[in-house]
């Protein structure tokens, strides 16, 4: 097995030719593509971060042969597993806003899951093709995208109902080497710089919807395979010290006509398997976007508690910045916690891997989805108004006016108006700014939004019990039975005159 | 070691004879007092749990013998028991409400904190003590109340400086056998039907305190204790389903010159120690609480699930009512999560045991005295007005208007008048009523105000290590230094031409 | 005109004999009952209040022949009538809790509003009828309650659907003289102590539910009418100081064929109006609940501030008891400003009085139905745990455990336990009993439930003029049209060369 | 009286020649600088309206002598001034985003009071010479700036205190012309556009600090007086299809030495009276930053809309979707309510004008403070992922790539890709991009922070009505006095035998 450093995962790009376009022009070599360079960065966090000695216990997963591989490429063989991704994703965000890679990793567990559990009910044999891919992906410590949301068009209709049947990803031939896909999946995370990409169905599919049902493996340059992507983060902006060091590109992902080999087909035409899929796909990934954010708040909290320091109201001495900072904190923590329990009370799937608590997952998500617009409101109140009234860099850099703005700018003694509209930019850069702006979005409805969240909370929600206590409580206050076994205190109905 | 079951327990209490008024009447047996039986019966489920077969998992904790004791009675020695712990709470508390015995554990786990860190630190021999005490509660399966809460007079003023010097605990003499203690302590938990009680000072004293710096155990019907107690819930209620079962009773707890035993004291004089004890027995008890109101959130959960359905308006088909009911679960099950990470990010203590993480403690413990209010919110709207207008058991009884009560208000097909007046009374009596407001006030002041958690959550938190990976980040885009040996990026310095 | 005082009210009251039930008894004096006595108590303020020099201005409203009446048997002739209608209504409830009178208000502006309109549509004479009976209820100078809510049965069915036809009031005869009528309204504010009843439909109805199409007045005295009634407030609680004194009843209104002539009918079988008829009354009423409320507000903003000194942390000194007392008056008054707007932007109706704006109404409902939850929140803030602790009142009467909390239970100095204690239980009574329940049920359900808001809010939101200015806005940045007349920046083409 | 119309004032900034800075570049002609243009685009449409028939009314004020002036320049001499007021703020930003001018109204509405004030208690001159500027500013119909906040260095000293003396604006010369200003005014809004800047003191000053007393009005051109200041919007960015067309530009206004003949200086050395003048300028400018805020929140709305509808998922049928319609409705209204309020409980000062209601006004600010977050959030969510995911300008502009896009993001049918993308960018503009962020700091610390709200809104409420009232009910409830005239109830002592 290999573990790739920084610089060999960007080298390792420069085997792959993809076809990509981002701002009007062809991108002729995706390793030196400037536009991409903050989201390529933060992919190469997640190789280095593996190397080094004080974060290996979270960065890597041990597999059954007692081989280290990069977390992001493993399955999860335990709740600490799952544990320890979670960690692993905060250490990777809090160092890139958002490390991007561990989509794989969210990936390949929802396959894992339901090839193996196709396998049992069908008697199919998607989880050795997995398992095949898995070996692959370990082997060559690849990173590979999700593909998941279709664009989707009119979203009152179903895949086979549309107009325009290339709204979603479908299977147009299907012959004995492999299948033909066509269509599109829109938003991709980090596509441009990934090696291949996982495509997996985005909803429950019904009879109907047969050849949408659909989900497999591609590298990023197979032919007939065409992004429109965006650039990484800001990488042009001079007022932009983090977002043009680290950032995200998404593509729109064109598949026309695009061949897949049987090796990397994990499901075709069980549609009644891809509900499943995409749940069991958010369960994971929604844990994963909960250490992502959480890593982005740790980051706030950092530079906020500078910045009120070099303000010259601190927040351990300002009261009413300390109650906002105790707020930033509950905010991180609080939601980061269910990640935690998500966790503790996972579950092992068929295919032997860990599973997130469904409950715990989604309620972190929507909880997150929904509080990072407090998390930048509260880090503003923190920092006050320089964050965006900051003199611009040409000003500071012209002598005479970068004088006058050092007389009159400066914070508290010792603090130079240089550093304290560094520190200003910085969290400019992260919540109030396109970067933030998109950073609120995508933590909004990336891995689905709030109503999806809510949908999956009431449904993986166990209500019966929850009823039955109460049922049951109301029946023995009611004395409606001599004696009920099950009631502790009725095992002991001298306890209480009151009770049966 | 003995494991009594809840018949044993109020038995029990019949070897005590302690000096109680409740509403201005002397109570001659503690054990036949109705208007404590709704405690008394809420401690007795604790007892009961530990021996039905499928709680013991974390009703019962093990001792390093083997011996399986109450967990309610163990210091937690792994982070898995602090999580067995909360679970253990969670489940007394969804039978009772609240069972009040964790108090005792919290208490017993601060002291074997602190007493051996007193003893490593200052040769003294506390923990010992501590240890026999522990020994002689779990020998017996006692009860014990955890007596924290000073009077506290003027709030701007410290103990020794009060008018009244009675205002905090204190000891007024020392000698061979003991000490003797004056004061009171206020709003003491189920003091009444406790066997004994541990009181701990309510905040950290300077030296001009030092004779208010005191900790020890003491028999309820020890000379000189006297309590003024209210009655345990809502015993006389008749439309009070749960309260009349399950309750508690708070009491004013009055020292009048009570002698103590050496082998009872588990702090005297260390002042410098005493901030450090009630800091620890917050740390345990608010884990608690989070476990405790998460209990209360399932009942009511299930309750509003059953009224919905009972309505003709059920959960899982009106929009609006889902997205009600996952909001319920979003908050429960939200501040449960940080709990459980309190837990999994627990350590160890010089004395051995576990403490639970302060930041997630005291954030978890925060959110549900906030929280506490939307969910009786939340379950009034999924719930309807009936709540509080269902007509009155005295005019359901009556033939002719019980007749014409069913007539008009039964809800959808099959539900009778009876049965949806019988669940909107269950869910006033919890939330609506003068129990409901009892457990809002008792949740956002018990354990702490949301004013100490928010100064517990910024005291606990560790600023450095998230502002030196900051100022990190921003040197190494300012390309200030030219290699840096600890950022992960720049060990690779090709890897990012922006970048250090 | 007559303008009784509040003993005349009550002594009013003794020549209607309604057939009445409360807990069980049926009620011979309705003036005498002490299970009344709280609600008549709030009902005779708004007589009494109408005498006070000082409140007379907005107490008291003038006929278009001057004559001064009590504002809440008023139309509103203008939109200062609005404003001072709202604040009429919260100084009853600043007073009373609740004063209940105002639904008469609301529903005779209501009926004024329909019964013009179907005059003028349909060419019938409901108008003079309501103006007939408005002179009857003005000369007497009556208090009316408004009977709006049906029991409702299965709530996916229209009325026409029920399996039992009298789960909404309807016609089960008409003839020459009247009218009869049979069914049953639910939660009736404050009917046992009403002169007469105001019944109107609680929903649209369609064609097949004619026979539910109905909208009269009728004595609590007409024969066949009966009430099962709960007590008003918490009239035998003695630990209840406010509700004891000031407090609803609420009742089940019983039709057992009514009969009502034809001068009390304010509609009958005019399907198509009975959806606007709900309509019109929910805006008045809609914002009367923002004044009561607000006075609600008042009342626990004076409390919590004097509690607050009593405890030593005032709200004016301590600094996080300052931030919360801050949140509580922008509580009240933010939604009390939504009834201001509602008066100011209200309009005329074709029967010449004055509606107020259904988006401020609505809005300013739905932020009060949740945050009285958060005004009890925010009073326990302040307040602290006495609020549910303080010793019984039968244990402060007797001497020595009186003497005993006296020592131990005083507040800063110069303020008593007895003063402290006091003012705990008045907060205990608004906020954390049955009583607090109920207002906090009231406030949320009654008037419509938050659903109930949203839907209104947007149905009434002129969403039209929003998206036609956006669509402007983008024609015109996108240049697509030489010239725009209509724009404003357009009028100066040569304003910018962006713009069209 | 002159009312320019847009082009006239932006030929009128030719006569003015001030000093400034942008990005690094000296500015030669302000009218014809890009970087001001949105900026210059929001001050024209302030007069371009005042010219158009359907705004004349709220855009139009009327002096004494029956003149029409634009209402940016008047004071208000009503409530319904104060109304109007607020609702041109309102329609102005609802076509600006913020257009600016309010400010200059806000300072001259202030400075009539406290210039009024003082004569009328120190026997000074000052209102003269303000009514000689109003005169001048009204004839010319000009724009002013409102110079306000300092640099203010080291927070936690006072301005004599400051090791740097410059750090507040001061006279350093008096003489019988008039005064030498030195010192900075930092994060000046629309300062490089206006005609003149009006310049107040940032906070309550005292006696040692009395050389920071000084508020006077200055051209924007007078010799010493230099800027450097900050775009006005995104004026060079082609996704941003607002805020290339409107902005604000922000300045650092150094005063080097600045001469002010004494017609323009308005306070000099009452340092009394400087903390009232701030806060008289703070009671108008929330009121307006209420409209301000409100005019965006109407085109978040009306675009989100739009949105909705265009992916097939509009507001007004799919239940969340119009949920968080509702919500967003809310919020605006709201806020704008409190408005509303403040012009009706507003007072009239002895200058005569008439000023908002504190309380109203500051809540008001503080609600849309915080609020704003949420308000993008809610469009967010109904607006999905595409506001920072649609593609980019250039790759929709490219025949070949644009095909694609148009194949697979088209909306609803009948809704294009390019309508929808078009449709992105302008929330994406206003909600999640480099402007979005300056709205959302400048909602919150524009015009004060939270906390500065929180201060001011407890300092002016009334508390002692409030305390009176309660003290009084409870007293009443205890029958401590036998009788009492003030007490409604009491008035008539048969009324209730529980009353006094």
């Amino acid at each position: 097995m290999k573990l790739m450093n920084g610089m060999e995962y960007v080298e390792s790009l420069r085997a792959y030719h993809p076809d990509i376009q981002v701002k009007g022009k062809k991108v002729t070599s995706v390793a030196d593509e400037p536009l991409f360079k903050p989201g390529i960065n933060a992919v190469a966090v997640t190789y280095e971060l593996a190397h080094m000695e004080k974060h290996k216990d979270i960065m890597l997963a041990t597999l059954p042969d007692g081989t280290k591989i990069n977390r992001m490429n493993a399955l999860d063989f335990s709740k600490d597993d799952l544990l320890k991704k979670l960690e692993a994703t905060r250490l990777i965000c809090k160092w890139t806003g958002c490390g991007q890679r561990y989509l794989m990793h969210d990936a390949l567990g929802a396959l894992a899951e339901i090839t193996a559990m196709m396998d049992a009910e069908k008697n199919t044999d998607h989880f050795s093709v997995l398992k095949g891919y898995l070996d692959h992906v370990q082997k060559h410590d690849l990173t590979c995208g999700a593909a998941v949301t279709d664009p989707k068009g009119d979203r009152s209709k179903r895949p086979h109902q549309q107009e325009n049947p290339d709204l979603y990803v479908r299977v147009v031939e299907k012959n004995q080497k492999g299948i033909v896909v066509r269509g599109a999946k829109a938003n991709i995370t980090g596509a441009p710089y990934m090696h291949e990409l996982i495509v997996l169905p985005t909803r429950a599919m019904q009879q109907e919807d047969v050849d949408y049902a659909v989900s497999f493996a591609v590298r990023v340059d197979a032919p007939g395979l065409r992004m429109i992507a965006k650039p990484a983060g800001r990488p042009d902006d001079a007022e932009a010290p983090f977002s043009s060091n680290y950032g995200q590109s998404t593509a729109l992902v064109i598949f026309n006509d695009v061949f897949i080999p049987w090796d990397k087909v994990f499901l075709c035409g069980e549609w009644e398997y891809t509900g499943k899929l995409a749940e069991a796909f958010a369960n994971h990934h929604r844990q994963s976007c909960i250490g992502a954010r959480a890593g982005l708040g740790d980051m706030i909290i950092g530079a906020s508690a500078l910045m009120s320091e070099y303000n010259g109201a601190p927040h351990n001495e300002v009261s009413h910045i300390r109650r906002s900072m105790a707020e930033l904190i509950r905010i991180t923590e609080g939601f980061f916690a269910t990640g935690v329990a998500a966790a503790v009370y996972g579950h092992q799937t068929v295919a032997g891997n860990y599973v997130p608590n469904a409950v715990q997952s989604n309620i972190g998500k929507w909880m997150l989805a929904e509080q990072i617009y407090d998390i930048f409101r509260i880090a503003h109140e923190i920092s006050g108004g320089i964050v965006v009234t900051a003199p611009t860099a040409e000003d500071m850099a012209l002598p005479e006016s970068g004088e006058l703005i050092n007389h009159y700018l400066g914070g508290k003694h010792g603090v130079t108006a240089n550093e304290r509209i560094q520190m200003a930019r910085f969290i400019e850069d992260l919540t109030a700014s396109k970067e933030g702006g998109f950073y609120s979005v995508i933590s909004l409805h990336g891995g689905g939004s709030p109503e999806a969240m809510r949908m999956s909370t009431v449904r993986n929600y166990d209500f019966e019990s929850q009823k039955e206590h109460i049922l049951h409580k109301l029946k023995c206050f009611a004395k409606i039975e001599g004696t009920c076994k099950e009631c502790v205190t009725c095992l002991n109905d001298e306890l209480s005159e009151q009770e049966c």
